[in-house]
């Protein structure tokens, strides 16, 4: 997602009433506090490398973004909180004003958290105002963009989460976030194979809901035949691979990735640690803990979930695969509703099976589809055009959602995309097979 | 193409008769040697960076190729010319054993220019033997590995000729490595928009004639109609995009694009210059000459590319919108044969226009597509088959092949793949666009 | 100083009663948490550059030298505060134990600045108790290393302002750490020369206070005649420098400062902005402020004050001459204690001038000695020797203590040391000449 | 040496008689291109890191500068012999013109070998023409000049050999200069400790013959009583702190001494390796040998040395305690002269020893002084004058040529001086200790 507002493609973003929105608006901007009640202030500002954010900067550039696209093109007399706060918080958005360089996020002491949310509570004060405005002459451009924003605010929260556990996993100390109990691992049913068969299909998004706009225009392509696992990869299964010798033989890797093998020392998934008394550990929002072999791997990037789907004789699907397999299942999971935050054997009673499963929550799932524009592809006009375009090169297609997604958030045809080597997000993989 | 022997579909290779396969080798082996005439000593050994790779190192590595994959398995009693000589000159072939260090090959002065043409001598005369053995009880699959090596050496005598010129242009001498007339500048016809309707096309390699495994299978994909550009984007309209502050303005670019032309300063094609009384000229392998305006633009990166279609309110074609369009072109074109080593502008009679043209030879044309594996796609067993597959990431396709490629080897459904920042290949674009 | 606790040497250690060393540890102790009184909590963990420390980390480090070297092997039963505090707050000393690595220390959220507090009072409150025990067998080896740390730690305030500053600096808020009145700039009385004949002299550290081992032992040098100003550059004298186009010209450079002022494009001293209305400004620790051209230049590299003396026809003086000229007077000066925390221009009437003065304070002079063991230099065995002679190559010895240095931590005999390149000291200089 | 042509002092250049003048330039320059006879064209262009230069950029620089400070200047009517060598072969003088960044003299294939011998022959012949000019104007300037140019390529001839031995160890197949008979190694005589009195010396160089300025003024110093060694140090002795783990232990090491170990993965001096069947061999110019126990360590760096010093109880020797012991000694010694290329084992009889011996020759040996400026020190004006100050920090003193250094270009007062981390020079040490 690079950290970043996600664009919305207008004719499908549909007109909330004003009651609704305003809801939703205010319960998100809670949301992101709620997330935040487990830190202390030194936690705030951490920012353990480039990609990562500072808790206290999502805070703020979140704000920002409300600010800059909403209140002050549409709300009559708006004044910027702060001269610079432009400036610090804005992202990388070229069209909008220059903007602190990312590496740097993490060393802002000032403004200081109790002032951030003095600026999150200004910011909402006046959204409310321009929400209760009935009769704005322009309220549907700022009903759009304020679904843009809750929208945005809600991968921020994802991206909150996902960087505490990385700064904290920086820490020798290991602290954990929360502490919370996890459903006791289970043997994983045995992976059925789900059959497609070959033929022109549309994907992509139509229709009332909102989506951003890389998920349009809905458009055909043509798919051959296939089968998709009807679970994800499992601990347990990744560990076979490596005592197989899966990160010490070229044979597997793309040549990118055995660059990374080699020069970063990869020998697990991130995050993972021998225990003391044998076993692998790893870092988790609730502290280090035991793997849990029947749990989906997680952390790897796309050349580990490649690797290991070529060792298994398989290969990753590609995005239209997953998403004509996963569209027909409800929005259902381990996602960030349950409160874990951390991946989990499946629950289902084995008998669901024979159907592709676990497709929303858990991990984000790795695609072999490079994300790219889809045919048709029209950015948004403005600056909030600025950033899905042009993100589209260098970065892989991942899918469904993960344990730090609101599941409010996630749909079938929503298209999360890293850099092949990223592994901090909650990414993992399921594998696919041509069916010739 | 990653300086590498591509391996090929054995179902697809014919099987030359023995008269036929000699005859080719010796051509072509010799063909490297002709094209090194020019050169001095001194120049051979040149490595001005990490992927450009010395003259004399090409001459070798392809011997090697033969050597390892033909003569080392199939010839009886053959023993290798030097024991070092499989560390020094193999590529990349993590299976084939050890190898130098890519970036490092521009420091061995030994073996000597002359030694290296005295293993291509002993090699030459070792597959002569081989290839009379009409007989021999394997002879199909030396029929196969050599056939794979004769392209295999084709695409370094490319190389060889792309590395020479980014050699040079390191010099401030700006040595010329011939000195060609190249035709005059003429107006280049008006762009016509080719029309094609939507629906299910195969593309893909299928029948007699060589192909790289990368090409297959031949299989279908769902196009929406489309409009392809006539002939190639032109120095004189690069030039306006430039003049239009193409460079300066971040909305054109991709983000990683932009943070080339930031850090790279980039502000013009590769080997552009500013002449001391104005006007732009260029390095060529004639050395420094003014800037065709009629001539397409060359020596840019995918991002270049990508940044002028945005402007010009275009995009690029996909590969299979390139394939369906140029494969029904007789292969006729400014290729390597034609002596010039220089696109120019076209020279055909306006008449033949309101048809795509200008697809073979003069630049590799990039497309938005990136490198993948084709639907249902397998990479051969074995070291032949190690490198394809596993490029298959963070590159682009370029097609068409360029003025230093020979036309012998170029075809419909060929696949070149370079990361999207390179811009030291013979690399331009056509314009493409929706048709709805 | 490398941030380093300091070694001394033994002989030259005053065994002080017990009532004095007491008080000692504890005004030192409370004057580290006091410098901290402005801060915010978010404040405490900033480590804008490699060679900066967080604040938390120099309160936690400095507890943990007391920790190591005093309670550990000396108060019987006591057990280490936290299992994993020496990992995180032992600076180098490879002899002590692993350490957390230096570019790290401000990816530490925790231990948070409370528990770091609760942290700093457990050791003081066992450090008074072994304190009391007048009678304890190792008396000597106590009182000797409690006088070590307590040095220590004023050393580690000085860098704790020193980083504090060069951490808000990188702030775009540019953010105060307290708000001080400085004295009205007032024009300096002309440089006077005062000359010192040729001879054997001794220099280094003899008698009852308190030194360093690197100040030992006092040796004989010879010295040619020279002449040393008898006050510090101004910023007025080297904007002269810079309106000549003192950062232009290389040949007033040393290559490798010249190589800086390329690299890091460096074209005044650190922290030096241009205002909006025109004139410099620079960073203070009370905030932006113009630069008063009576006042000292600071923050000037060993690179700069070099140049500036050749441009100027003299050059810097050695550490001996430095030394015989300083010794003769009394400490004092803008210090630390005068709460300026910053350069300020001579306070003293005219008439006091015609000998050297201006010694203590205000900035650390760079002289053009090589920081290195003296003649006859042994360091002390064991953990506490490990730094001073590791780090005698490559840096430049500065000599008489600035605005942030506590009056009763200087003397004519003291040697600090940095980097020549190092600019984020309060580092100025004076010129000196020969005398032939 | 930083590779430069140094300055001398004008004051103590003797004026040779033309005759001896001009048979001393023709013999040293006929010596550069003697010392290239054993080379294949392809060796002339390597530069296998950027601290080495290729042998013809040595053997053009070195024409440049005749051609620079003493055709162009003084002998009428003379053209440059190519408008770009210039700015080719200039090496650093900013205050001459531009120049081709260093690290790039490797991508010149241009001009050819036999080009720049065309291009040594043309400023041969004219400095022939200007030598025989008895009664020119200006005939003690030239005089002086040449004497400079003359000593500055006999300093390239030293880097021409040490750097071609650099370049060949970078290739696998380690090829040999040349193949020269080494005597058989002998136990040396065990050292011996040659005391030297305290008080005032005087050091550096004064008379007729021809100095650097940096070896000027001769001046005062004082000096502690103390002891050196008498002979260098081995490499069998060497091996006794390798095998008691002296690259396994940070105590022995300088702070940025044990970086370069860890980082850099020193485990024995630059060139060793580890023999197939046990022992050490290194590279020599001879190619692979095995290590002989008797001969002095060589290729070690100032950090090495220094911590060997401290392991053996001892220190190395200041710059002044080697001058004022080595200056009574005749200059002989395992130079350059012998042909051998390689430090051997002493040959002298026993009986011999009991006094220093061993100090022209075989290794420069690294002291414990920083490189700086002699009191009362002035570089010469004009850009000859440029170079040997801006050196002066950060780099080590080393004293007394090495097997590669002409006899006749060496003297005790000559200062070598190079970065502490260095170990491509021929250089080793020999032992110091206090006296008290």
């Amino acid at each position: 997602m690079n950290m970043t507002p996600e664009t919305v493609d207008r004719r499908t973003a549909p007109l909330s009433t004003t009651t609704d929105l305003l809801q939703d608006y205010q319960r998100i901007r809670h949301d992101s506090e709620t997330l935040c009640a487990p830190l202390e202030i030194e936690d705030y500002g951490l920012q353990s490398m480039p990609d990562v954010s500072p808790t206290k900067w999502h805070l703020a550039h979140t704000s920002w973004f409300f600010e800059t696209f909403v209140l002050k093109p549409y709300l009559s007399g708006y004044r910027e909180y702060h001269p610079r706060y432009a400036h610090l918080f804005n992202s990388y958005y070229e069209t909008a004003g220059t903007f602190h360089p990312r590496p740097q996020r993490g060393l802002l002491s000032r403004p200081t958290v109790a002032e951030i949310y003095t600026y999150r509570a200004h910011v909402n004060e006046h959204m409310s105002h321009l929400l209760d405005e009935l009769r704005h002459s322009q309220r549907a451009d700022i009903v759009f963009r304020t679904r843009v924003g809750v929208n945005h605010e809600q991968q921020h929260q994802e991206l909150l989460l996902t960087d505490i556990k990385y700064n904290f996993a920086c820490n020798p100390l290991r602290p954990a976030y929360h502490s919370v109990a996890l459903p006791d691992g289970q043997q994983p049913a045995p992976v059925q194979w789900c059959g497609h068969d070959s033929g022109v299909v549309e994907i992509g998004h139509a229709g009332e809901g909102f989506a951003y706009d890389n998920e349009t225009p809905r458009h055909k392509t043509y798919l051959a035949s296939f089968f998709l696992a009807s679970r994800l990869v499992t601990n347990g299964e990744f560990i076979v691979f490596m005592e197989d010798a899966g990160y010490q033989q070229s044979r597997w890797w793309l040549s990118e990735g055995w660059k990374c093998v080699r020069e970063q020392q990869w020998h697990a998934p991130l995050y993972w640690e021998r225990g003391k008394e044998g076993g692998w550990w790893h870092m988790t929002l609730s502290g280090m803990l035991p793997i849990d072999i029947a749990a989906p791997v997680c952390h790897v990037s796309y050349y580990e979930a490649d690797a290991y789907a070529r060792w298994a004789g398989a290969r990753l699907p590609s995005e239209a695969e997953w998403e004509v397999s996963a569209r027909a299942l409800s929005i259902q999971g381990n996602l960030r509703d349950t409160g874990r935050l951390h991946p989990c054997a499946v629950q289902a009673p084995a008998g669901e099976y024979g159907a592709v499963a676990q497709c929303y929550g858990d991990v984000w799932e790795w695609t072999q589809s490079p994300y790219g524009p889809y045919p048709g592809f029209h950015p948004l006009a403005g600056s909030l055009g600025e950033y899905n375009a042009k993100f589209m090169c260098g970065q892989m297609v991942l899918r469904g959602g993960s344990c730090v997604t609101p599941a409010d958030h996630i749909r079938a045809s929503y298209r999360n995309f890293f850099y092949p080597a990223d592994r901090w997000q909650f990414s993992g993989f399921r594998l696919a097979k041509d069916a010739t």
